[in-house]
């Protein structure tokens, strides 16, 4: 079974509600802009290249309404991937059309990044995973769970160490969810533990997605990537960030200037607390980035 | 209201629930060695230096009987203190005299310890604390909480930056509570933003306890404070541990060989997980180490 994050079905957009798996596969219909909008900000669907898909598809809904735009672009502020897709669908003629194409091709970018990114990995290797980089994530495949796949396509023996990923726990819930569906062998961590394991030599390489990539190579991710960057430097460990070209974001110079989202505090505590959703992770700990075009890895100066 | 995790009452031993705070303020009556050691185990009480007290009023509630020392020695493997309350306990004649002079000694080297490390705070300083290290965590006053006191009670203008602590929160459900009781500003943070934060230059200080400091100064405390120190140390900003020399552990070498308590995966997970208590912070992240009777920083190989 092919595991379908959206389903476009020619007067709606099908998204897997992602708040509720494992335990349920359930499909929420959305039938305008407005409603893709409120699918993005509550988290039904999610996944920098994912929204970007459904506010392609959202903007068709509404036939390239002016409000369809300014409501996606209203929704969350960090994955560039989205303001990247509603960029396009402006030059678009045929909008449903044109959002296919997007679709198609972040699966194809993806298949791209996980044998760019396979040739990272050695046999045997030990993945550590953060969230959920995979089909759930994308338009399908996925990008950093993409790595993985690629990697056993090419024949490599290779397991998933995936981090649980609070407050959401999409990597319990979701990662290791795909990891079952596929047969991938994955071992669920608590995301405190994941420095204290990558010291004990339990881990080969990291593996993460982005939301947002400046030019100088600084990486924003669903926070907590920072210190599994940290950890991993100290390791020696390689840290490899997999994104397609739509999450590097040229116009921006660097990290300092990528919007963060804060979330509700209610996510994470009863009182008053502080709750980004994302981080940001210099680009001199990143070993590499990887898309569906090149393997990078920056020195200081250089820009993506 | 002093704070109290501990109540002696002669033929009892009274355990503030910890599990239950803030919403409920009960205590757990311990009549035998073998209940306290439950008690331990199931986390009614924790924090390295109150685990030691209460072990040795259960050696006391047990008249010294070896089966008392042994069934509390197999209560949590990690906190030193623990064996170092027993070993003290085994050279006691008058049990109950002996263990509330361990619970007296132990306040007292409390308030030593907010006095040395208060004067590694500047004015102003907002302090990052991980876990629990107050009153509850101690037999009154605190560890690192107590550094925070200490500065108060030297006039400066000090506030709490407290993480959430998962997967048993008990920066969230202590430390919080223990600033609300005395009014100390707090602020509650999620663990995975801690390193975000201090990258934008939001900290001035971490402050940390120790469950074993190894003779090298490498520290053993809550699982997640390794990643902290990694996020410290790239910032440039000290990261203290307070702790009594009852927590130096002068016969481990290293942090490789204290032995990490691995609690069970249902805390974090519903499916297979690996959930160590503790990790390992090594020396060279460490700035300074603070005890009742002195503040060392330690270089390689030198020895605590």
């Amino acid at each position: 079974m092919a595991i379908e994050a959206l389903r476009w079905r020619g007067d709606a957009l099908e998204l897997l509600d992602q708040r509720l798996l494992p335990e349920r596969t359930l499909y929420v219909t959305c039938r305008s802009a407005a409603e893709v909008a409120h699918a993005i900000r509550d988290m039904v669907v999610r996944g920098a290249p994912a929204i970007g898909c459904a506010a392609a598809f959202g903007v068709a809904l509404d036939r390239g309404a002016e409000a369809a735009f300014d409501v996606l672009a209203r929704s969350r502020p960090t994955a560039v991937n989205l303001f990247w897709a509603l960029e396009r669908m402006r030059q678009a003629t045929d909008y449903a059309t044109e959002a296919i194409a997007i679709l198609e091709e972040d699966i194809a970018a993806n298949r791209a990044i996980g044998a760019h990114g396979a040739t990272l990995v050695p046999d045997g290797a030990r993945i550590m995973t953060y969230c959920n980089t995979g089909a759930l994530a994308t338009a399908g495949y996925g990008t950093a769970l993409g790595v993985v796949r690629g990697a056993i396509e090419q024949g490599k023996r290779v397991s998933v160490i995936a981090c649980e990923t609070r407050p959401y726990l999409q990597g319990a819930r979701l990662t290791a969810w795909e990891c079952i569906q596929e047969g991938i062998p994955c071992t669920l961590v608590s995301d405190k533990m994941s420095g204290h394991r990558r010291r004990r030599d339990e881990v080969d390489l990291v593996a993460v997605g982005a939301d947002r990539i400046a030019a100088n190579g600084d990486v924003a991710n669903k926070v907590g990537t920072y210190p599994l960057a940290l950890a991993a430097a100290r390791a020696g460990v390689p840290f490899v960030v997999a994104a397609p070209e739509s999450t590097v974001d040229a116009d921006t110079p660097a990290g300092d200037a990528i919007e963060i989202e804060e979330r509700d505090p209610s996510e994470v505590a009863a009182g008053p607390a502080y709750n980004p959703a994302f981080d940001v992770t210099p680009h001199d700990l990143v070993t590499a980035v990887v898309t569906e075009r090149r393997t990078v890895r920056l020195s200081e100066g250089d820009t993506l």
